[in-house]
């Protein structure tokens, strides 16, 4: 990994930070799910009093490499989760090194970084997902000691959207005959 | 669901809820996972700056259910997490109603009750994790709108406990020859 470095992402960082996570929904085949934006992220992990988010960065460390391609070349963004059973928890949303990046150990190096975060922070646990045809990603995270939980217990990933919460909640209304409900 | 009444938890609630978050590990079969405790659970949701969590209670509303039974019956517990591609969104970590009240609508009513909270904060969507031998459960959310995105579009989750953290770290400083990675 020489020639690139780990560090906490900055505000000015956020471009091309949005840069890489269009293309890793590109890489997922959901890119048309994307709808955040720099000023978002600027927003949510950097000038809210709680950020939403934590993000670090692989960063070009000399003058040659930046000429040459991308100052930033990935990141890994986690966020606080809550488990009930042990409290304050990590979790890993997105782990991203640019495809002709790969091989130099800056994914390691990534996610090695968010596990010793993770640790100082005092999580419990550092989470995430992946695609279940994604078999790079399951056996990098598995060949580091991840765990995979939908195999071992059984969990699985259920969401509501807005339309759905929204078609709950009249519906909710329309059974209680009360339609201003709280 | 007369005589019960579905409100934002207190600080003196936390006694209760950590009776019921045993409960539902319980009927999850995972019960020695639970390490949190009461003043935990004080202490992350509601004396922290920033509190980690936000509850739900469903709680009896007249003395004489009160004295009947347990002055609350059911819990919602949800946190912010962050999505990459849409921003701030809701974690439903866990919903609980004590199985002898059930099909009062107590249930529908926290999750109505968590929806309108995540439209009302700006969520872009509510998300959840389920058992896949839980039918009931399962059955529970997608007849509410739920989507299954294990089965739409093959999530899968992962997980490393603190002890693979630390192994995972030990072992990348020694194929860096640093012992000292950060």
């Amino acid at each position: 990994m020489a020639g690139y470095k780990v560090r906490a992402a900055e505000s000015g960082d956020c471009e091309e930070i949005i840069r890489m996570i269009q293309e890793l929904a590109e890489y997922e085949k959901l890119s048309d799910q994307v709808k955040n934006t720099a000023e978002g992220l600027r927003r949510d992990g950097f000038e809210e009093p709680s950020p939403l988010f934590r993000c670090l960065v692989a960063e070009a460390e000399d003058e040659q490499k930046r000429a040459e391609g991308p100052r930033l070349v990935g990141y890994a963004l986690s966020h606080y989760i809550y488990s009930t059973w042990e409290g304050r928890s990590l979790y890993l949303e997105d782990l991203y090194v640019m495809p002709s990046y790969r091989g130099k150990g800056i994914g390691s190096k990534l996610l090695t970084a968010t596990a010793e975060m993770c640790l100082s922070l005092g999580c419990a646990r550092l989470q995430l997902s992946v695609l279940d045809w994604n078999q790079p990603a399951i056996s990098f995270y598995q060949s580091r000691g991840g765990r995979n939980l939908s195999d071992e217990e059984g969990w699985r990933i259920i969401r509501f959207l807005p339309e759905d919460l929204r078609r709950m909640i009249s519906k909710n209304a329309e059974r209680d005959g009360d339609p201003g409900l709280l």
